[in-house]
């Protein structure tokens, strides 16, 4: 068969290829995937439990924007972030999690050959998305120099004619950078001045470290109507399997995506949206904070590199949970070193190449793994890098 | 904003529209959306509950292919229907829902301008998925006078150098009609003349009455390599809300699609992917026939159409749970004709238009709904008649 460009074009993205590569790997420890160990929390899962035996909805479609109750609930925690009041009937749709409602926010805007802005290193699946729907990537280095800061310049010079969005992953996934509000001051003004649509993946936007704030694109009242914010439940309710997430943007855009909502997935799962609805209505006030728990294990990550600085050298990540060392010693490409980690140290880890030009000699690792995992990972790394040493 | 083509070109279906415009019509009885009034079965709903509790995997990304045991039991089902072996490891992906798994299908076949013949009236959802891909669609009218039979001639005149797909949905959706063997033959013969893949959605393969035959499109081995077949556990097991279904086709199609199934959802959602696998393996022997329930709600609707022969004709539905009524008296459009039914007689339809040009002057009934809701839509509906009259 003939396959359209669209698909020839764009590839499975390293973060999941490597897990299934790595199925061939007995007794593998992984650092590879972003899904937290923990469990979705029991409240949520009992939660559910009872709306299975008595709300029969449950098992049908949802209106396709989203179950009301939810969507009305997600208004309320978009108020708190944006400091102003959010409709939830025409600003919000419940997307089948975070990546659906990027997808449906970048197919909706990009037409064929126009110029995308990526920040490199960041998110894989960004640039699949932009590449399927015609686009072109056009990467800005960040510099790994100064903490991989933002350079104006750099972002100023990738703006041509044919440049219509920037992708804002923040904190930024794979290196955990935060940008900071000057930084985000001089992407929306570029934004403004060069008539740009600003797409904001704010999946880890709750899991930023040492007391650092948070400046979300939220607080750029000037750009609300150029600005798709896109949001997750995966991460902060360790939720990755249930498929739910939301987009917060200007109605016509909800408009545009709803439409490609309905042809690619009809609705939102509703069990996944009453699960969501839980999520954020019925928490108990001694629930174990994840954001705790995750600020521990990057300490024990950053401590086990730092034994490691013959072989790795890195900027601490300030948010969401992954560290991107870059490796001294080896001529090996991203994808080799990984590939021999998971073969020759059963340990899965991802091809920093998959994140943009400028990922190449990097690994990406999560420390979503529980403490014993990332030490028992670290000593298999350990010993390997021991005979690399031969 | 300034869209992309491919949003502005596509429409959220009339079967979406109609619910969410419903939502201002109190009351209003539906026959609209293809919701079985079923909740999810018993068996299916305790097995997630107990696997909630047990299973910490249930709430994480599964492989994003499919959970294994789901594949493989998908891949026993589909030996079952197909008459040979299958492998469920290269020839299977589960999708967010059948819809998804079309979806993917056609963005990984149909480049700008790619014909794709659709049979009319047909599935409203296909039309948007071939446009969103930047195709055309090309109809193909089915004969209403011979019970919607295939035209041959039609389908030849139809088939242009640009043609690359047909799409075949059987039972059909919105008529119920069932191709047969001999019309399926046919089909077969022009895709393999013109060098044609084949999309056959058969989420309805399951519902065929009056012991009537269904001729798969697995059945012919000759378009084995040309042959996309998706399912759906939507309709079967009152799962239309848990958007879950499966891809069958030639592993180089697989690969294409995955890329954009990761892409687009990451992997369909892993809770749903549990609640198949016990639709599948744990189903018990006395639970109700879906089928039977649904022939004797089609019989009543018939019976009261019967009734209505001043307003409607009809052709009687060999499956799905549909019918497609013609309605006479008046040079209302169908999208009008639906809208007064829905504020005047508050009884929930979809415009025939959705459903292509044949589509114009019908409306679509839905027999998802329980008797009694159909007994009330119709009475409300013979009252409105009877207005009408005067």
């Amino acid at each position: 068969m003939r396959f359209a460009k669209r698909v020839e074009n764009i590839q499975v993205s390293a973060i999941k290829r490597m897990p299934l590569l790595a199925r061939e790997v007995p007794g593998a420890v992984s650092l590879g995937q972003g899904i937290p160990s923990v469990a979705t929390p029991a409240y949520i899962r009992r939660k559910v439990s009872e709306w299975l035996e008595t709300d029969p909805a449950i098992g049908k479609y949802s209106l396709q924007p989203g179950v009301p109750a939810l969507k009305s609930a997600v208004a309320g925690v978009l108020a708190g972030k944006a400091g102003r009041e959010v409709d939830g009937e025409s600003e919000v749709f419940i997307a089948a999690g975070a990546m659906e409602a990027l997808f449906t926010a970048l197919v909706s805007l990009v037409d064929q050959d126009d110029e995308v802005l990526l920040f490199d290193p960041g998110y894989a699946s960004h640039i699949e998305q932009v590449l399927f729907s015609g686009g072109r990537p056009v990467f800005v280095p960040l510099s790994e120099e100064t903490d991989w800061s933002l350079d104006e310049g750099a972002l100023r010079r990738a703006v041509t004619p044919r440049t219509k969005v920037i992708v804002v992953c923040n904190p930024l996934n794979p290196t955990g950078k935060v940008f900071s509000a000057a930084e985000l001051q001089c992407i929306v003004a570029v934004a403004r001045e060069y008539d740009l649509a600003i797409i904001a993946d704010e999946t880890y936007d709750f899991l930023v470290y040492d007391g650092r704030p948070f400046p979300s694109l939220l607080s750029f009242p000037e750009i609300r109507d150029r600005l798709i914010s896109c949001y997750s439940f995966s991460k902060q309710f360790a939720m990755t399997g249930w498929r739910v997430g939301y987009m917060y943007a200007p109605p016509s855009v909800i408009d545009q995506a709803l439409k490609v909502h309905d042809a690619a997935v009809i609705c939102a799962p509703t069990i996944s949206q009453y699960a969501a609805l839980a999520a954020l209505t019925a928490r108990p006030d001694d629930e174990a904070d994840i954001k705790a728990i995750l600020q521990r294990r990057r300490d024990l990550l950053l401590s086990r590199l730092d034994r490691l600085q013959d072989l790795f050298s890195y900027v601490a990540p300030q948010g969401a949970y992954y560290v991107f060392p870059r490796y001294r010693k080896t001529q090996l490409t991203s994808e080799m070193f990984a590939l021999r980690l998971l073969h020759e140290a059963r340990v899965i880890t991802i091809p920093g190449s998959a994140f943009g030009p400028s990922g190449e000699d990097h690994i990406r690792l999560s420390y979503g793994a529980a403490e014993e995992e990332i030490d028992e990972a670290f000593d298999r790394i350990e010993l390997w890098n021991a005979k690399l040493n031969d």
